[in-house]
């Protein structure tokens, strides 16, 4: 089943008022924040992936979700598959690397053993407390769209741990994403709608911008870029614009809200759907794939 | 690496100190009581059991475990593999039959891809709400071992339905187990000491009183065996004490408590350490096994 068919029939089941009819990334539990990511060994990371990499990405990614709702992490649970002993004290080196690193300490979780052969699937739950806590839905016609940090960087890094000949930077990027926590406290009590950006810049907008109602235009020419990607990949903002794993924040602000300091405008909502891109000021058309989408 | 080998280095993390030290089946965050289970085809169900019991069991263990705290279910997340869309439905289906039944909404979960031929790894974080919560760790010397319902059902039905020989009552006891929720806020005030019986009365009896720092008598004779358990797999108490997803609870009382309409008195914590078994008041020896362990 597609996920979209799925999460349709999910809402069909007796819902919590806190799960927002699943349209967020988010749960709300009187002041805290709640999300949960799945991570598996082939879909989200490679089976090589050093484990040290792995448990932070698993935290991180989780933790960004928290940030782009302003949220200040308060814990996490860990479901955890045991398997080989030099895997495992890999893994929770990193593990106690990414918590200390960024002030999230351990609250539970479950441990199972693997199958021989299977495939690891890891899941962390993490918690959060915020008080202004911006929907993915809020964006207004007239809103513009802001991005923190720089765009493709994880996904330039992800071809760059394959084919083995990539900047540290890059790979880095892909492999221990930091989440943008202080960016999100910041941006939060201003922004109409806030998300992080983790299976694509363009899908992702479009995501806000079809939960908000409204049509969206990207100035693709206004899309940060790193020094870095850029004598990587070259100038290739479709690429980095539709490759997941950014974890940096989008967010709708109002027009008179320039947080320049710590994130760049790359475009506007208005009235009406769907997405547009713009380059130099003209029209261009959309990439074929606009992002990465979970299938069965 | 082996479960205890890894929680022990868990415990070496940041805990948040509603990890409670690592040291119970759930984490508490103010006046919520959080659990998590992650369940493995193969592993904690048969890969062709009905999809509808898988989901059906998967919240229940979890709300298992709510019960042992006393707590009212608040809601759970879904951590769900995307997969063929009719064991996808039929799951769905399940999910809706159980929390209709349990009383107990969807929060939110996360849903990804199956890669080809991967085994199904599902994982539900529940959430409940409770005043009284007892620790496992709570018994005091002369308190007396309690166990709600009958012991052993869940076993027998694993073993029923592997062979396709079995009465339904208990392939229903190990597929659709029932969280004992009313009796968990009936005994949460007055124990000592309680958790659920998931793998196996005489292991999670024993985890009780070490945790408590004691020792622990069980007079097998009076563990209470259903009578479809016994006209099924006949007097093996010793079976029926290993077995593991009874989902019944256990408690430490103190002696002058005796909630007999709801328990049956099984047993006495001492000072010392240890399990001890009788049998019509002469002591027996430990079987090999005593339940479930999970290990790499």
């Amino acid at each position: 089943m597609m996920e979209a068919e799925f999460i349709a029939a999910l809402r069909r089941l007796p819902l919590h008022e806190g799960a927002q009819g699943l349209s967020d990334d988010v749960a709300r539990l009187g002041d805290l924040v709640i999300t949960t990511d799945t991570m598996i060994a082939g879909v989200h990371f490679l089976p090589d992936d050093p484990p040290g990499d792995v448990a932070w990405k698993l935290v991180a990614v989780n933790l960004s979700d928290l940030a782009a709702k302003g949220a200040e992490p308060v814990g996490i649970l860990l479901n955890y598959p045991l398997s080989d002993t030099g895997w495992d004290r890999a893994f929770l080196a990193g593990l106690n690397a990414c918590l200390s690193a960024l002030g999230c300490p351990l609250l539970g979780g479950d441990t199972v053993g693997l199958p021989e052969g299977a495939a690891r699937v890891l899941t962390v739950t993490a918690f959060g407390r915020a008080d202004a806590v911006p929907a993915r839905s809020g964006a207004k016609a007239g809103d513009r769209l802001w991005v923190t940090g720089t765009i493709g960087d994880a996904g330039a890094g992800l071809k760059a741990a394959q084919r083995g000949d990539g900047p540290d930077a890059l790979i880095a990027a892909y492999r221990r994403p930091r989440p943008r926590l202080a960016e999100g406290r910041t941006l939060a009590p201003l922004a109409h709608a806030m998300m992080d950006v983790s299976d694509g810049l363009l899908i992702d907008g479009w995501r806000m911008a079809a939960a908000s109602g409204l049509a969206l235009t990207i100035a693709l020419d206004r899309v940060p870029l790193s020094t870095t990607y850029r004598s990587y990949a070259g100038d290739d903002v479709l690429a980095a614009a539709t490759a997941g794993d950014d974890h940096q924040l989008l967010c709708a602000l109002p027009p008179e809200v320039a947080p320049t300091s710590i994130a760049t405008c790359i475009g506007s909502f208005a009235v009406g759907k769907g997405l547009v891109l713009t380059q130099s000021g003209e029209v261009v058309a959309l990439p074929p794939r606009l992002g990465f989408e979970h299938r069965a």
